[in-house]
């Protein structure tokens, strides 16, 4: 690798096996999103600087990709425009925007990468895809349970068997907060704390909420009832404000209506699920597998957001999928199949000379209208070189017109796996490699 | 539309139907490009500015999205990062630095966004994507040749049957230039004037020639070689030096080539024909369609580009197809199968009050493992407006769970069409739905 070659830091560059195994898992997801009737939207990459601003708190702020303002103004140093930080405000900003011309039960999907300026780590890169699924338009819970149904399908279909969906609703989290004694101005904090719980446990928790002013005592009580109601114990949901009873209900109405579907046994109720975005109104989720910390994706209810641009509130939620995360796990697992290690090409079709390279040409057209995917290698190389390409590049079989061959109408098909070499017509030959290819599977 | 809300000048959202529209015709460009052995490539949005910088000529500089340093150096002002201008750039990047892993040979394809800094205008974007074709690794006439061929299959699949495709040579082009006269210190000047041939004609090239000192007698025996070859006449090509005279013989080899492929009688030879990025060193090319000024795609050969990144030459050439320009023409003329105007769904299941709604969400999962395409109304809605939801969508059955269905396990499918209901047992539905879409067509 040359230096001053690489891509910018936190970025990748997807070479074809990559952008294979991307297309895969995109387009499972995109069929099963399909499937639930969400159609396809795309924003552009960047947007006015003032939709993204106060949309994802000081933190998410500070990570926002800005761009330089142009021309005469480029020097002020100032920016205008910023790279989408996810699909979720862009689509509040879309449905304000086209909102004559979209039916008032709107279901959409998005797949497009966002940016944002966090310090590259392991799977964590500073240009990624998020795979979002939303529906505006109802407040029914119905809508989280397709959007619970619609994860879970695409889970299974890519082949995940061992995924949760845990379920959270905003309210009953603070209801719960309350219920221990913490006051309202330190639920935030709080919500920082024990949004933290997967990765420093329950001990780090409590020292961090020390740390943050929370009573010992309090912060003692929260945690045994997140392990009381993780172990099923739902007796820390019976005696709660109404809005935490109503939010309970809520998310009895979501399971109940999940039921029917392929996340049947997979969402977990999980009190002590915060969600980092502050947009979120009700019910929150998050899918996760034992062998990853963090979750593949998650979402929830936002009921304000498309107001902030329009004025006018429009019931909404989503869920959003990280593919890069997906592709991580399903890397380590070995979950791609075989066929995706694909080649260039079905057949490659050998040159000779300059006299004879028309005629391969013609003959790669004759093979690609039989459906072949057909390099012609380009090059007088000695046959043997051209061979060895073929080989080196799993390019199965190579199609060999010599002088015999033009003066015949023939073409010898070389198959490299079997070492075997068979004569046909040109007008046969495409239809008998595709029959090889389809007996080899 | 609410005020503040539209995306950024220059740049659009695309709702449900253009996204289908934008994919169809991605479907089609990608399964050509992949039929000849081209494989997928993806590189990041932006690049390290240096990347960019120098490459695209004094106006491209300009038209570039730079991106703000992030953190504490944010408020100086500079930018470290840029926007991707084009999808070549980036291209010579990768091989430079990911030449161990890629073969001798790499034809590639990418078709993601670019972004310029233009003035925006009608059909003239700041975000806007290009369907790029290249092969490195080889100076081969036969690598124009296909790309030309590849270029015609893409337009004839899309429904092209008007289109040509203009065919020149930078060299020869010089030879030409020389062969009138034209001092080299002028050759930039009169190449910048040439381009605009195709926009101010003959005169106003003559006019701009004169005002950029060249002297009248070789403009005008210029554009007189250049009339004589575009009817086809040759004699200008016979009398030149021996690059131009390489170049001739250079462009005569692509199109024997190219006549065994559907780009047969497409290809024009037109002395003519400029292209403005610098950095083409042979072969150039554009593809053009009677009704649309200026062209849908272009490209050539760049055996340098790779060379200022890694210091060792690789030959190469390319093409590049405009989606907006081909989608513009495409719309104008009415090319979009019917079958695009797709609903969101092919039924959609209404629920009445909550008890029903589970037995919705289960009808759905069985209607979408038979294949179709499902969205079930969330609200409890009356069923008259639940209907008209579905007709107002063009989604052309509804399936029905009233009391009496789900007592005896069977559903109601209204036809909004056809305004027939039929009730199946709701294990067949699936089946008659789907056949009588099929039915359809």
């Amino acid at each position: 690798m040359a230096a001053g070659t690489a891509p910018p830091s936190g970025t990748r560059d997807f070479l074809p096996e990559d952008v294979r195994r991307r297309e895969y898992v995109i387009g499972i997801i995109k069929r099963v999103y399909e499937g639930y009737g969400y159609e396809p939207l795309e924003t552009p990459a960047f947007e006015n600087l003032e939709t993204l601003l106060g949309k994802y708190g000081d933190e998410g702020n500070k990570l926002i990709f800005k761009i330089l303002r142009r021309g005469e103004h480029e020097a002020t140093g100032q920016a205008d425009l910023a790279l989408r930080y996810d699909l979720t405000v862009p689509l509040a900003r879309v449905v304000a925007h086209h909102q004559a011309k979209l039916p008032r039960l709107f279901k959409r999907y998005q797949i497009q990468p966002v940016w944002r300026a966090d310090r590259p780590a392991k799977g964590r890169f500073r240009e990624f895809y998020q795979c979002d699924v939303d529906a505006l338009g109802s407040p029914s819970p119905l809508v989280e349970a397709e959007l619970c149904a619609a994860i879970s399908d695409a889970m299974v279909k890519l082949g995940f068997s061992d995924f949760t969906i845990r379920l959270n609703h905003r309210q009953l989290l603070t209801a719960v907060l309350n219920s221990v004694g913490i006051a309202e101005e330190l639920h935030g904090s709080a919500l920082v704390a024990v949004d933290k719980l997967d990765k420093i446990g329950p001990e780090g928790v409590g020292v961090e909420m020390a740390s943050r002013g929370i009573a010992a005592g309090a912060a003692a009580s929260l945690l045994a009832r997140f392990k009381q109601t993780a172990e099923g114990d739902t007796t820390p949901f019976q005696a709660l404000d109404p809005h935490g009873t109503a939010a309970y209900a809520n998310l009895a109405s979501i399971l109940a209506l999940a039921d029917g579907t392929s996340a049947r046994g997979r969402i977990r109720l999980d009190a002590s699920l915060a969600r980092g975005l502050s947009y979120y109104t009700g019910a929150i989720m998050e899918v996760n597998v034992p062998d990853l910390a963090g979750s593949l994706g998650g979402g929830g209810r936002y009921d304000n957001l498309v107001g902030m641009f329009s004025g006018q509130q429009i019931p909404a939620c989503g869920f959003s999928l990280g593919l890069e995360r997906i592709l991580v796990v399903m890397t380590d697992r070995g979950m791609f199949p075989p066929s995706l290690a694909t080649t260039p090409a079905d057949v490659m079709v050998a040159t000779f000379d300059q006299s004879g390279a028309p005629h391969a040409v013609r003959l790669a057209g004759g093979l690609r209208a039989a459906g072949l995917r057909v390099l012609v290698y380009p090059d007088p190389d000695k046959i043997g070189k051209q061979i060895k390409y073929a080989d080196g590049r799993g390019i199965p079989f190579v199609a060999i017109l010599g002088d015999d061959e033009l003066k015949a109408g023939t073409v010898t098909v070389k198959d490299l796996k079997a070492q075997a070499q068979q004569t046909y017509s040109q007008a046969d030959a495409g239809a008998a490699i595709l029959e090889a290819l389809k007996r080899r599977g």
